[in-house]
């Protein structure tokens, strides 16, 4: 592996899972706002963009940890957890538009994408390039 | 742990990320054949089943992470790595079944409950060798 | 890193990929008990409940695992175990408690906030120190 101290992709892994309990809350706080009580998940358009905005969030939480991590072992650490910032940027810009209006949502949602393209790209840059090197002994 | 250059299992897991893009677009897609605009989630029988079979891998993709990497560091990465590829078969036998009704969902939960038990088991037995051998000295 | 065969780290959290797989089991059970067919999610109040604690389990499960991995690879193994392991009670708690009513979520709920703090200041810290040390040679 590239790196054996992943100190930047632990620093922005970790902002990111405390950026979801930050989204959880504004779930949350949408809840009492328009008095939504648990376990309903349906109410006012604005609460049930708020839901959705949030578990949108949760469906690519863990395809971004993947494309995180993917491309800071195996290309480069310091380029994965620049672009991993932009990942929390991008969510939080989606997350705002979303609450405001659906199609609000979408410059968020396609800088989120650009961002996976990126992770994923280069991460299988740097896989294929390992495989490669330990299987076929090609050096490139 | 038992490889230092997890290559196969980064592989396996950037796949498994891409192709859960992939179903997540196939929800999208369900939603414009059904006009079934965001952030509604009900809608035509076929459009909630195909909105459920995205969510249940969703629900699962954590699991089959743990259990991947468990069984991949611990076991043996190339069988981890096999077990992984048909997981992701799995996921796409069970969702394309689930669009088309709620029964033929079940080989593809049946196959996916396989890998997770294949998985789980190996993990484990490579967990419980890794514990007796570094923290009581018994090596198997 | 810390520990370069983090077993105790892997036995947690196979461990609770397997209670993650034990509480889905519980809403299909519930489903049964209901009369509630997939793909609905809607039903009498206590199957609600039982779906939505579930899902709001799946919603904490990757930041969970952040958290454990960080604090357990750059603070402490053992300490993240042990905190690990009351999460999985923790999950357990709310769990059952919101399957009761909506009410009865909230201790569980407040002790999983409570893991959640703990792993992420603990891990926050192991990160700033290797940090300080990695890249301004500053050794705490």
């Amino acid at each position: 592996m590239g790196t054996d101290s992943p100190f930047l992709l632990a620093a922005v892994s970790l902002l990111s899972a405390l950026h979801m309990g930050y989204l959880a809350r504004r779930v949350g706080w949408s809840r009492m706002a328009h008095k939504v009580l648990p376990p309903s998940v349906t109410g006012p358009p604005q609460f049930e963009r708020t839901f959705r905005a949030h578990q949108n969030c949760v469906e690519c939480y863990p395809v971004f940890l993947v494309t995180l991590w993917t491309c800071g072992m195996f290309f480069s650490e310091l380029t994965a957890a620049a672009v991993g910032l932009v990942y929390i940027i991008a969510r939080q810009i989606y997350f705002n538009g979303y609450v405001k209006s659906t199609k609000k949502r979408l410059p968020g949602f396609y800088l989120t994408l650009a961002v996976f393209v990126t992770l994923s790209l280069l991460g299988l840059i740097g896989i294929l390039r390992g495989i490669l090197h330990k299987y076929l002994h090609i050096h490139l």
